[in-house]
This record gives structure tokens, C-alpha cells and sequence, in this order.
């Protein structure tokens, strides 16, 4: 006679046969059914908690790691934005993460409330830290006392999505240094 | 009798069929074969000439008007690189190509042709054109010297694409300007 599993344990082991599988199988090939079945629930327990495929893949791949993408603080803004970008890099270069990753934004062009909940639970709370980190270094003197901090997640992200999605090249912690090199410096001349 | 359309006069109303039933229906349900009904030829005519319906979509969507896309170069690398992205994003506001642009680099995220296809044929070109542009302003003092130029496309596009695909905000003349504006003046403080 098995336990009976229920709760966290019971989601966990959702989550977790949602990314084996999903390594497995890819996204496209990926059911609730087929999770249902090798997780050894039925498909209406899935069903309860999450309202489709997409809702459970964002689910399973946040269960990855979201805590370790947190700022340092050393005193040092440049120091800390590598170090956070880069623990960023190494997590989405974990498999299965960035094939799964990337079929959820895949997914999300065309399903608004995946694309909402994406930016709610996710992109949202990664902004507040990186303007919270940004603030904090602007008021040490620095950051360029003009520079837009509401803009800060797209200049920083934005290069490493192209990469992610347009380009599919390898995210190497080489390619963040020159991001974060480049931006520091600025496209503009020196006055 | 109807006459025997041939040759680009056939392409360009398939490319064209392409786009009107991609508004009408959405990506999910445009079909190679809604597409060959509505146009008025067979299934076959569209297979040989694009292997599946992201490649088909990618060339529909290039027929928009990707030579607008030039950059003008009026002296003012800044004002020139305004005026491009102006345009770009105007063409992305013009229906049905936001929607459709989305479903191809969603369609992309699980299908490493049509993500090869997309690159060669339209983000190499641009990055092209884009380093050209930057080099001349490099060579008249408009840029920071140091400014890394392979990594221009992915700095001055990453922004726009973190918008459309992730955020799924408007692209705005307005956000253009704030990216631009932070990007020449770069995050670091000056010395």
C-alpha cells in the first residue's frame, strides 16, 4: 500500500514529471495526460490546480530556481548585475529549461492569459528587484544620474531575450560581459 | 475564362491570400490548404514553392515591406537611427503584422529551420545594415569608441522584441525615444 500524497508533495511531484516529461518529449508532444499518467494522478487533479498545459509548465519551470535570481548587494552595481545575470544564464542553460523556456513564450504569443500570468508572477517581481538593486546604486553615485530605471529590465533583458529567442545562439557569460560593458559605456560620445 | 496567373503575380497573391486569412483566422488556424482554397490554386502549387505554413508566413510577412527598413543617413546617426525604428514599429502597428510577426518567432521556438530562415533572411540583414549605419557615425565621432558594433542589433532591437514578445506592451514613437535616450547616455556614471 502506497502513502497517500497530498499538498506540496503532490504538486512537487507534478512539477517535476512536467519537466522530465517535457525534456523527454518536448513541448509540443507534452500532455496532461501523459503527465497525469506517469505521475500516477488523474488528469482532474492536474486539471484543479492548473488550467492548461502552458499554466503548468510556467509553474514547473519557476519551481527551478526564481529564488536564486535575487541581487547581491556588495557595494558594487556592476559587480552585482553580472553576478545576478549570469546565475541567470546558468539556470536557463540547466536542462530542460531552455528549450521548455522558450516554448513557453512560444506559447504565450498566442495565449494572453499565459502571457499575463509570465509577466505576473515572473517578469514583474524580476523588475521591482533589478529597479530595487539600480536605485540603491544610483544613490551611491553609481549609475548615470539620469538614467530611466523604469527602462532598466528591457535594456538589461532585452539583449539576452534577442539572444534567447531571435538569434538561439548559446547565452554565455562572455556574451553578458559585453552587454553589460556596452551599456555601461553608453553609445554616445564622450562630451 | 479567367487568365492563367504565373510566375511573381502568382506569388505575390498567395503571399498576399496568406496574410488576409492570417487576420482573419489567427496562425493557429490558418491552414496551407485555407490558403490554396481562398487563392484559387492546388495544395501542391503552395508546397513547392514553401515547405511549410512559418515558412510561407515568414515570406508573407517580409513582402510588407521589409526595404522600408533602410536607415537613412542624414549626417545625425541618432536622428537616422529614430527615424528606422520609427519605422519599424510603424510597420509592426500596421494589421495584421504584430500578430502574425508573434506567431512566426513563437512558430520559431520549437522549429530550428523556420528560426534559421528568419535569421538569415531578415535579422542578418538588418544587423547589417544597422553596424553599416553605426560604423559611418563612428567614423564622424558620434559614437562612443569603444561602442562594441556586433553587438548593436542585439542592444538597440533586444528592447523592442522584450516588448512585443514578453511584456506585449505597445511599441510606441515614445518608448523608442526613452531607449534611444537611455542607450546613448548609457548606465554608468559619468566620470
Amino acid at each position: 500500500m502506497t502513502a497517500r500524497r497530498s499538498g506540496p508533495d503532490l504538486t512537487e511531484a507534478i512539477l517535476r514529471t512536467t519537466l522530465d516529461l517535457g525534456q523527454e518529449l518536448g513541448y509540443a508532444k507534452l500532455s496532461i495526460e501523459a503527465i497525469a499518467v506517469r505521475a500516477g494522478v488523474g488528469k482532474h487533479t492536474i486539471y484543479r490546480r492548473w488550467s492548461s498545459k502552458g499554466a503548468l509548465l510556467l509553474d514547473a519551470v519557476l519551481s527551478l530556481g526564481q529564488s536564486s535570481l535575487d541581487y547581491p548587494d556588495t557595494g558594487n552595481v556592476a559587480a552585482d548585475l553580472r553576478q545576478q545575470i549570469y546565475a541567470a544564464v546558468d539556470l536557463l542553460a540547466t536542462p530542460p529549461l531552455r528549450p521548455l523556456f522558450q516554448a513557453l513564450v512560444g506559447e504565450a504569443q498566442h495565449d494572453p492569459g499565459l502571457a499575463a500570468e509570465l509577466n505576473e508572477r515572473f517578469i514583474t517581481p524580476q523588475a521591482d528587484k533589478t529597479v530595487a538593486r539600480l536605485e540603491s546604486a544610483r544613490d551611491q553615485g553609481q549609475l548615470a544620474p539620469g538614467f530611466d530605471l523604469d527602462l532598466a529590465m528591457a535594456i538589461l533583458s532585452g539583449p539576452l531575450y534577442f539572444r534567447l529567442l531571435i538569434t538561439q545562439e548559446p547565452l554565455t557569460h562572455a556574451y553578458v560581459d559585453r552587454i553589460l560593458d556596452a551599456l555601461f559605456l553608453g553609445m554616445g560620445p564622450r562630451p
